[in-house]
């Protein structure tokens, strides 16, 4: 398996004889094995292990080729101390909760814990040509699924009800969705992680609808803000500006680029329009197993873009008790530039 | 706030200035904010201040009635510093990550530290008037919907579509799934957590369906194993088996009953059936602003049952290869017994 191998290559370079996986995203990566939170594995040199509980014995052997072991702690921790022994034993301890990493030092007095955290995340951040495929298959789904719900959104239907349709279009579809629809209108524009509520559109009003579909594992995400009506001078005005400055981002995408940099392009031409405060996220982040993963665009970033990446790019700008706009793009970083996934059509405002 | 002066009393006994409150159903509970992971709560004994994010400024304002700071780290500890000054401070080691504590640990360099998980959970883990009638009406709604359901469920048909109509409802209710339902026929009824899939039930077979409704904020939990026409005497034996098993669980439960008690009842009628290896779980869980919280149902747990306490009692079997039964009730302890919310109708097989 090549993601065990190019694991097992960053685990020498550490200085790791063994690392302990407890992060759901890394044990489906390294395994196949997709309980939501229920797996661990041991990885060493020469062997890899699949920890669950009986809960899972039929699912962990239809769906991981790894070995298994299925126990409670403190069996598990019983059974891998014979991979564990005396080494030098990394966790993950960006997701390790100081109370399981107490369990760990109890159960291997002889190991030395050590935190590693993000090195799976640091595989997983550039995808194979099977993961492009299926995030680029869960994009089009997205798409053809705000197509389809976009002549609905007009004045007198319920926020919640936009939100509904996209849910079940893309249940029926055979998805899910990636994280709960926000569709937020009128003065509800200005919370940028507003789900759906039962407020009534109105004439008039920018609408953001932020999706995204989980299809076989894998995320998509995808912003648009729409018009019901014509919007005040004002807010075209605020759309116009995170347009450009979306735009000039997805522009500047491609391997080498520094994500700060992208991040204070973007911040840059909001600034010009006098919206920099009103920018009150980062640019964006990587997208894949999770709908949130490596790298980070944002202003503290060191992260670097490379091929296989594959990022959002959605600035915004939020005004209080008056609205706002959000346009998000999901974006492969390819061999010598960008190739943008997400197709959906910005409108005209 | 009730919440905060029983978390005080609670800080005052465990010696502890300020209580860092990070897990964001804690968060919830003490503030009323409902962003899924983006806020955190610091609780001294005359102050307790929400800290989020600028993408939070609106939502915080308009759910949460406590004093807010609205930055990302490192700012929201600089601020908190000013409170932590040279205390002893709380963190929740069963959620903070090992990264998490090292951030605050280099924040605040004059604090002590110290781990102290389930402070909040505790209190959660009894349900005020309020709270119960708030998963009273999660339940009833689920109830609802199962029996609009329930006539769907027969061969020729999909589990993934009997899922999807009980989400329908719910949603159309107001309300959200709490977990993915579970629809699990024939054989893979020998997965507890086997979530629907495309597979089409057949006549012969029984079905476990686990299902819940989120209903502003609080869920509610239940499980029904159905027939769809005669299954084989075997899978009707262990039905009445586990059925048996859960009757007698729920009908000992009361204030002062020991979660392990109840746990090694339901164990043993399962065990004089032949059904010691196949009921590979524990026997419940408390139910409230999270699906799975305290009080622990499990032959290790410490726990004992108060008045107000919420919990699952779902014995069941799972024969690889064959079939499974689950049976699952959502029980009140009142002042001198128990109360089943659930209604749903539990079926001869």
């Amino acid at each position: 398996m090549t993601q065990l191998t190019r694991l097992r290559d960053e685990m020498r370079q550490r200085g790791l004889d063994a690392l302990w996986v407890s992060r759901p995203a890394n044990v489906r990566y390294l395994t196949g094995f997709t309980s939501p939170a229920d797996g661990k594995v041991l990885v060493t040199q020469d062997r890899a292990t699949l920890y669950t509980d009986a809960r899972y014995t039929v699912q962990a052997a239809e769906e991981s080729a790894l070995p298994q072991f299925i126990a409670r702690p403190p069996a598990t921790y019983e059974h891998a101390s014979a991979d564990v022994g005396r080494g030098v034993v990394g966790f993950e301890a960006d997701h390790l909760t100081v109370a399981g990493l107490e369990e760990l030092e109890a159960a291997w007095p002889d190991a030395t814990l050590k935190a590693a955290p993000g090195l799976v995340e640091e595989l997983r951040s550039c995808k194979d040509d099977r993961e492009i495929e299926a995030i680029r298959a869960a994009q089009a789904l997205a798409d053809r699924v705000y197509a389809e719900v976009r002549p609905m959104i007009r004045a007198g239907v319920r926020e919640a009800d936009i939100a509904l349709e996209i849910e079940q279009r893309l249940r029926r579809a055979g998805a899910t969705n990636a994280f709960d629809v926000i569709v937020a209108s009128g003065p509800r524009g200005a919370m940028p992680h507003g789900t759906a509520s039962d407020r009534v559109m109105q004439d008039g009003e920018l609408v953001t609808i932020d999706m995204g579909a989980c299809l076989n594992g894998y995320n998509s995400d995808m912003t648009r803000t729409v018009a019901i009506g014509t919007p005040t001078d004002e807010m075209r005005r605020v759309y116009g500006a995170v347009l450009e400055a979306e735009e000039a981002a997805v522009q500047a995408v491609k391997p080498g680029a520094r994500a700060a940099d992208l991040d204070a392009l973007a911040r840059g031409i909001l600034e010009r329009h006098g919206l920099a405060e009103a920018f009150a996220h980062s640019l964006g982040h990587g997208v894949g197993l999770m709908v949130h993963e490596a790298p980070g665009l944002r202003g503290t970033s060191e992260d670097v873009l490379k091929p296989g990446m594959l990022v959002t790019i959605e600035p915004g700008a939020y005004l209080p008790g008056v609205g706002g706009v959000r346009i998000e793009d999901l974006v492969l970083v390819t061999e010598d530039g960008y190739e943008v996934l997400s197709q959906a059509v910005k409108e005209t405002v």
